[in-house]
């Protein structure tokens, strides 16, 4: 392991995060918020102290780096990242505890949504803004957008890449991976763009719609009101519901969109499972809850917004779901783990995996059923290699693995039922938000003891980083140089 | 398909059960019961008319059978068995309704000990002994019973084997499969009478040490005393106790050591797996509920006890464990997935399936960080070829997919809280019995709805022959002769 490369790495990282702490610097000023500018002075004070002391006292000689590095890169930045991003709410005491701060920033950057706060009304703008912003930067990626501003030293970056871009097989759109990275922000940047005037348009005031957009683009979730989006128009929560599903979708498709490939967009076999599980999800929702709202048009408002919602892995809430049929809570509970396209800002285990699950158990059925007949599982028009299925499979026992132990830990760290503990397990390891009972859409996770708070922190990193570099990052056999990995 | 073979080996294995079911009649007349034993007359000569039926108008031309009509046979005669088995206690109307009948007798042949019984003590002794002579059957196989018994007539008797066996390599002691199937009889026969001696010598009367033993063999758990072992002596229990863990292990051990080959026995991973979860889930739980008992010694038999008891699927209870702490019901819930060793009567996933998903896990991370090396997964000194892995993992997969569908038709057909409906659905495809909550170890089953007992039988068929058999049964593509499967 080139440790050297990491820690500078890290460093850089942490340079790029004071530049982007300018900003909610910025609102607390246009606010006045004194407090607030001096909380985001400290803590751009400290990122760059500690950003230039890894760069400077720590150059490394050799700048190569393998997919070891770059896991390592991903996890050590995503974590020292979180807990400079956490001092401004410590520092201004708006957030007094510092595991809270911690969980609370966490959920930010992993676009995961899940608050310790009870009234987040109560909050100045600049932290506000700091907390929905977290969710944009953390939506496509700290180390993509770092990718994307600044030259490449080494050219390893598809390492760095890989390990941050959720989902089974990581593409290049193009083969240089600086212009791909670059490419994949302006369209971000580009469809929040579209979503604030929308939401302008129907009336919602600028700094609300511009937290909103954040957290719709990041999937992430954080409100700003106490009831999240039930409080707003019918109008705006109809955009947010749309801008859910399509921050929702690979981003790849919306470059052969721009490349007017329309046709092979069309060919998209998660495209179409992603709408189609949302399609059905939204009928049997809208029948299942109908009693309880006025009209069926109202109901079927709620039910899109919340299967959009869900699915996408956002968190943004309408109404209390806590308070519907069983039969759909346990639609929106498998919601959770199915999660959106790959390439997209969402979590989850990620609808083309389960396709790809689906379609493999499939084949293991036939080929018990004809052992001679050999048939390749295909994906998108193409054949998909053996080590990809066990690649997807592994993924899958770790990901259950990983939720068994953060809930054995909240099992025992808290006296909660088990639907709560549950839930709050899936909602963070899936990067979704609210879960239900008592840390359902109008709750928080306010009342989990501190190590349950940091057990679901590690669950929200191992989801938006998908298991493997947080693992690695912590093995031992990483770091230490064995004869075998010797030169790799 | 040939489908004349399958229909004519249903018919001979109908016939069996009708010589099986003279046990019972016999137990009738002994104790007198009139009712009970017209009843099992009323069935044998069911069981005979439809079994002559399918061999006499049924012969096939052509005898030779692969893996499909293997899996074919297993199902269907187990869904055949159990129908006709439930038959006694219909006509007695010991159990009037049908779908309790069918759903008891699954339980039986399943072992998994699950029962809608709410005054077990009220049954006659014939319908007791039918009860858990089922689980006795069902332990080691009926149709590996069958090919103990008779001569083959195809010598394709290993796709029956692999079907019914539990595991995920299903290996032949000797060359020949009668052979192999006489011997894991005899060794199975051999333990129980030792069993039944044990507790005779407890001071235990006869016909309890006979069912007892039965449930214990088979791994069942269905008791004949409404608190199960509660009521029975401290030498009693321990004595169930250590039959239960005998029961739970590979019997292929056995034979070794019969081979005097104690050196290979000690070697067995799985066997060390499977002893190393149960010392520590003992050890965790005997601290946990120490409070609730008066020594430490009674809080160490009641741990051991139901550890032994779940993680070999049993599912007997000295006490109510319902009553115990959270963390003491975690793990009894984890040991019911987990499950016993395979090639034992146990259900479950199997130790070594769990042994080799983290052998797996720990491969796929390795291999994360050393791209470039190359490290097969060995298990019991043997390299695992990936084809193995797959099915492995494709198992696991197919496994909670089952467990996700009974599950949603619980929460749909009935209005209990989730920790009933999960631990039912849990209890039942795992063969273990009882679950948590509603359906803990001092009630029963009888309060759900009959969609849900047939789910919840669906389930138990599932769990005890893995899933494979049921699915292909249903599976068209089976029955319909494709070109790809012709001849094969």
């Amino acid at each position: 392991m080139n440790k050297r490369m990491v820690f500078y790495m890290v460093g850089r990282i942490l340079k790029l995060e004071a530049a982007l702490l300018l900003l909610p610097l910025f609102c607390a000023i246009f606010y006045g918020e004194y407090k607030g500018f001096l909380s985001f002075l400290a803590t751009i004070a400290i990122a760059l102290i500690v950003g230039f002391g890894l760069t400077i006292f720590n150059k490394p000689k050799d700048k190569t780096f393998f997919a070891k590095e770059g896991f390592a890169i991903v996890a050590l930045s995503w974590i020292v990242v979180s807990v400079i991003g956490s001092l401004p709410f410590v520092i201004s005491r708006e957030i007094p505890s510092f595991v809270d701060s911690f969980f609370e920033t966490v959920s930010g950057f992993t676009t995961t949504g899940a608050t310790i706060l009870k009234n987040v009304e109560a909050m100045s703008k600049g932290m506000l803004f700091w907390r929905s912003f977290t969710h944009w930067i953390g939506g496509m990626g700290v180390l993509v957008l770092f990718m994307a501003l600044l030259p490449s030293e080494s050219g390893r970056n598809i390492h760095i890449m890989r390990a941050e871009m959720p989902g089974p097989i990581v593409g290049k759109l193009v083969p240089r991976i600086r212009t791909t990275a670059k490419i994949l922000y302006l369209i971000y940047i580009a469809m929040t763009l579209i979503e604030i005037i929308l939401l302008l348009a129907g009336g919602m005031p600028l700094f609300d719609s511009l937290m909103h957009s954040f957290g719709t683009a990041g999937t992430g979730g954080f409100g700003i009101k106490n009831d999240s989006i039930g409080g707003y128009s019918p109008y705006i929560q109809w955009v947010i519901t749309i801008f859910m599903i399509l921050f929702g979708v690979n981003f790849n498709l919306y470059y052969l969109l721009l490349l007017k490939r329309v046709k092979a967009v069309f060919k998209s076999e998660e495209l179409w499972a992603y709408l189609g599980v949302i399609a059905a999800s939204v009928l049997i929702i809208t029948f299942n809850i109908f009693p309880q709202y006025q009209s069926i048009s109202e109901s079927l408002r709620h039910s899109a917004f919340q299967v959009s919602s869900i699915i996408s892995t956002t968190g943004f809430s309408t109404t209390d779901f806590n308070t519907w049929p069983n039969i759909s809570k346990l639609i929106l509970f498998l919601l959770m783990f199915i999660g959106a396209c790959a390439g997209s800002t969402g979590g989850g285990i990620k609808v083309s995996r389960v396709v790809l699950l689906f379609k493999q158990m499939r084949s293991s059925l036939k080929h018990m059923l004809h052992p001679r007949s050999v048939e390749a599982v295909r994906f998108e028009g193409k054949k998909i290699e053996s080590s990809t299925i066990t690649n997807i499979t592994t993924y899958f026992a770790l990901f259950f693995a990983c939720f068994t132990v953060i809930f054995i830990i909240l099992c025992v760290a808290d006296p909660f039922d088990l639907v709560t503990n549950s839930s709050a397990v899936a909602a963070c390891i899936n990067n979704v938000g609210p879960g239900f009972s008592l840390v359902g859409p109008l709750s928080s996770y306010a009342d989990f003891s501190g190590i349950s708070k940091f057990a679901l922190s590690a669950g929200m990193l191992l989801g938006r980083l998908e298991i493997l570099p947080m693992i690695l990052l912590f093995a031992p056999s990483a770091w230490i140089k064995t004869k075998k990995s010797k030169g790799i």
